[in-house]
């Protein structure tokens, strides 16, 4: 394990001097000052204790019997780049296996809110996170999540974050602030618990993630920049990022699997010729195939380097620049005296190829082949049975119950390449007492698979184009993840559920009594134990299946996740039932007569 | 007192959101939006608390019957300005006096290294030097002296810093670091106590000072670099600077009273184009005379225009790079929500003429008139009882003892515009067995004023230009303070101690017996409790007594309050006798017929 700086500084002092051998010289290498936002040629770096000693023209001094040589050959040599906000659990994978899967691509530090598991598992979930991040050869930093569930009253989550738990666990090893504090309205109304969340980190010196997901610049705004949150990664157009700039919150410009917000903000700098230091990259979410096929944070500064980025600036801005705003510059994120030896060996600044990789001293990747173990803990039972149903329902659990012959029923209208839903309303056929889907429209139900109650909710969707007789369950469903079905035929969608009960968390695909495709993620039924490459190929077959079923949507199987998300406008579906989040309030799926037409959102306008 | 942040947090947000009235709002302003460097116009200010609640275009909800206006009129709202590293005693003024005469000039920050009084009193003089400062109306924020004394073993200071009172002060309100670790030699050869400061402070997350006065980019700075220093104010060239910023250490410009090091520095940013973030701006040592004719940080900044900054980076240099330095980005030195309400009004970028002042939210002066009280502790006698001779010397005291009619002697060579200094050696008559000084040469003499031990010791200078029967003495002697005295006449020699002794410190001026200047510096021989401008004028009384005692040097007293500081080549005199500083080493002021010719150092080649 590293040792903390005090102790390891008096052997960085001998090195440095010439009079104690390195553990590992770097030689020859165009050296990125990042400081000054310099190259530097012919310069050599000389590591000891996992950290920078020497960095300059002559390391000979340094090298010793025992010392470990690098050749450079005259490549550049880079900080390892810092993911500066992100859920480990997008990639479906544990720390240790979102570790194997970026450090080839040069990643050596990763600031992660493990948001996700803390709806399932609470604190323990956060601090199982914790454990395993902090054996990665890699510098990875937890946020402590601060809004589960992410709709109090809406939903029911696996466990409530309190503000007294986000006080504890300021005390944590590897805590390193608070993540995104999403709840922005509460915030802004000056909710006690969401302000003293916020007042707890600050008072342990630490860094509030933020998370402002309104174009709204009047009085809310100010309002939550004034509750203290640090940065934001919501932003996604230059006037926004720069607002937020000019508040002292760092505007994290964000190129995830499905975020495309780096190329509209990365003009501040390369057009309006701004400040950049506090402009920060991140990816806050990467599927597994991303992470395969495409790369991690090298993806990000090439992307903003074609965009016109300023290559010196753009790895600023995946390095030093987060490394100030969480209070460890003197730490990491740069290549000098004193720092984690986290260094990228790369022969063209603009292309990025991460030709070898070096953290906290160790070679622990070159030409993209990983060298290294990324230990994992034993992830406990209490992680690993994470789907309690409490009974698994037949084909009948899932129907909707009317009088008459027909009903008319309010439908999740899912819009393609957005997040936001439309409430819809649609007329429905009734036979043998239960609502008929059919046409566009499925049935979707949630699950409560946290406290065994057996309780279902039961709604309509319409966007996803599936054929009769399928099934698409999953117990990753934001933010509580519950058990979310999506179907168009009963008995498949009690198929599915048992699929998932079996697992023990994961995505099951059924069509005609067949399973399609299935991923299992046993740990809190959100993640894999399993390798990258081996997640991304089953995500894959299970996106075939889902188009093998009619599916025809972009990122199909993010909007179906997404549908329990009642935070997000218009209709959404809980384990308690139907939510209008416009009116911040459950709703049931058949419309009665007798209800006001306040509630009736037939022809409701489209989303903003 | 400021509430600390975590408790105005609720009202911050309930002032931002325009629910609740704030103290003070500043209406119609050009704000320097200081993260993006952008001028952002029609901007108010709400405050709260002595903290920013809200900037933006329209505070008008911010106002109640109650709050405070100040219409800025289209005028520029910058930051106050930060001096990011000096010491107090160096304006003969308590931090209360002190504070008093740069409020005006619109500094609203300071961070201070009590290395004088630490000399004197130990850590019970910084901790009183801590005491008055986290009084005053702005932020003093106080760096815990290193090195006391600063040649060990070469002279007797009142206290000795350890490296357990370090580790206990950064637990301490108001420390905000480690002051400058002037030992880099030691530090370079991993001395355990220098190292052992570094460490605890950086263990306690402070910042660690620097100070490495050699041009030597060796071997010594790659290790002082290793050690952990986090800054250096001490480099002239633009070269030396960058080369402690691409080690990722700060450079600190200082244009102090006698310190001109920003103009050949300043090209690092106006010439080579670098990343500025790592270049602050700051005075080191400031008299009472030019705080009270020249300015303060706002003379600095003004300097930097003048040499080619760009305004907006100037004011970053003296604000928001100064502030993420110490770890203090989200409490102070920028205009944004949650900060410390240190405002400056100005009708111009660069002439910046500070027309009113505003700390932690308080109009603390106008058009350069002070408004507030800057509270004084109540020195204790400890502090006012610090000149303890132990018996007063007569004039015989002085005299240097030799045999025969002639000696050969040891010459302490004062340079014009210099701090180093020659060693010389001059042959001088003996007359009824003492050495007489005469013509271009004086005594000079350290009397231990802080053990009572009757302890004195002699030698000669040169280099003043002093006319016969006078005598300069001065409890202000770097870095032990102890009681020095220049002298063409013993009997003045002894008068001038007493005067000294009488004022309990301070610096007294004698020709023919009479007094023709005094300095009462009463708090620990160092300070005055008077108000600058009364310092600056007795200053300026004593160094036209100089002048008329035929010292025709530019910075007579400066020069004279050096002769003691035993780290500064080439002779120096401490109260254990003199000092060859190159070979670090005690000495005697006549030369030994027996002594080897190593020790002879007349016509030693000036230094470098």
């Amino acid at each position: 394990m590293l040792k903390p700086w005090p102790e390891a500084q008096p052997r960085l002092v001998e090195v440095a001097a010439g009079r104690a051998p390195a553990d590992l010289v770097i030689r020859n290498g165009v050296w990125l000052a990042i400081h000054t936002r310099e190259l530097v040629p012919a310069t050599d770096i000389a590591i000891a204790d996992g950290r920078i000693a020497y960095v300059g023209p002559d390391a000979g001094p340094c090298i010793g019997p025992e010392t470990q040589l690098f050749d450079a050959g005259g490549r550049f040599l880079i900080p390892g780049l810092i993911d500066a906000h992100m859920h480990v659990e997008s990639g479906m994978l544990t720390p240790a296996g979102f570790a194997a899967a970026v450090i080839p691509h040069g990643t050596t530090t990763i600031f992660h809110d493990p948001h996700e598991i803390a709806n399932v598992l609470g604190l323990e979930g956060v601090r199982l996170m914790r454990d395993e991040s902090l054996l990665q050869p890699i510098s990875m930093f937890t946020q402590m999540p601060s809004c589960a569930p992410s709709a109090p009253g809406m939903e029911t989550s696996g466990a409530i974050i309190t503000e007294g738990e986000v006080a504890q666990a300021m005390g944590w090893e590897g805590i390193i602030g608070l993540g995104e504090m999403m709840n922005f309205p509460a915030v802004a109304a000056g909710d006690p618990q969401m302000l003293a969340e916020i007042a707890a980190t600050r008072a342990a010196g630490k860094t509030v993630g933020g998370h402002y997901a309104s174009p709204d610049l009047g009085r809310p705004f100010h309002a939550y920049a004034a509750g203290g949150a640090a940065d934001d990664h919501e932003t996604t157009t230059e006037a926004q990022a720069v607002a937020r700039v000019r508040q002292g919150m760092a505007a994290m410009l964000r190129l995830g699997s499905a975020w495309y917000d780096v190329e509209a903000q990365i003009t501040a700098i390369t057009r309006s010729g701004l400040d950049p230091r506090l402009f920060i990259l991140c990816t806050d979410d990467s599927h597994s195939g991303t992470l395969v096929n495409e790369g991690h944070m090298n993806r990000v500064v090439r992307h903003a380097i074609a965009h016109g980025c300023d290559p010196l600036i753009a790895i600023q801005m995946a390095s030093l620049n987060a490394a100030q705003h969480f209070g460890l510059e003197r730490e990491l994120g740069s290549l000098t005296p004193g720092r984690r030896a986290d260094v990228i060996v790369t022969s063209d600044l603009t292309a990025l190829p991460i030709e070898a990789v070096f953290a906290q001293g160790q070679l622990v990747a070159e030409d993209g082949q990983l060298l290294v173990d990324c230990p994992r803990i034993d992830w406990p039972q209490s992680a690993r049975n994470s789907v309690n149903l409490g009974r698994l329902p037949d084909a009948a659990a899932f129907g909707i119950a009317a009088e008459g012959t027909e009903a008319e029923v309010r439908v999740i209208g899912v819009i393609e390449n957005q997040a936001p839903t439309r409430a819809l309303t649609a007329t429905l056929p009734v036979r043998d007492g239960f609502v008929t889907a059919g046409g566009e429209i499925a049935h979707v139900a949630v699950l409560d698979r946290h406290t065994a109650s057996g309780r279902i909710s039961r709604g309509f969707v319409s966007g996803f184009g599936y054929v009769e007789g399928v099934a698409i369950a999953s117990s990753v469903a934001h933010d509580c993840h519950q058990l979310l079905i999506v179907g168009t035929c009963r008995q498949a969608m009690a198929r599915a559920a048992a699929e998932i009960e079996e697992m023990q968390g994961g995505i099951a695909v059924i069509r005609d009594g067949e399973v399609l495709a299935r991923v299992p993620l046993p740990v809190a039924g959100l993640m894999s134990d399993r390798l990258a490459a081996e997640v991304a190929a089953a995500a894959e077959a299970m996106t075939r299946a889902m188009k093998d079923c009619g599916c025809t949507m972009n990122n199909a199987f993010m909007q179906h996740s997404l549908l329990a998300l009642a935070v997000i406008p218009q209709l959404r579906i809980s384990d308690l039932g139907l939510v209008d989040v416009d009116a911040f309030a459950l709703t049931t799926p058949v419309i009665q007569r007798a209800q006001a037409p306040a509630v009736r959102l037939a022809n409701a306008p489209p989303p903003p």
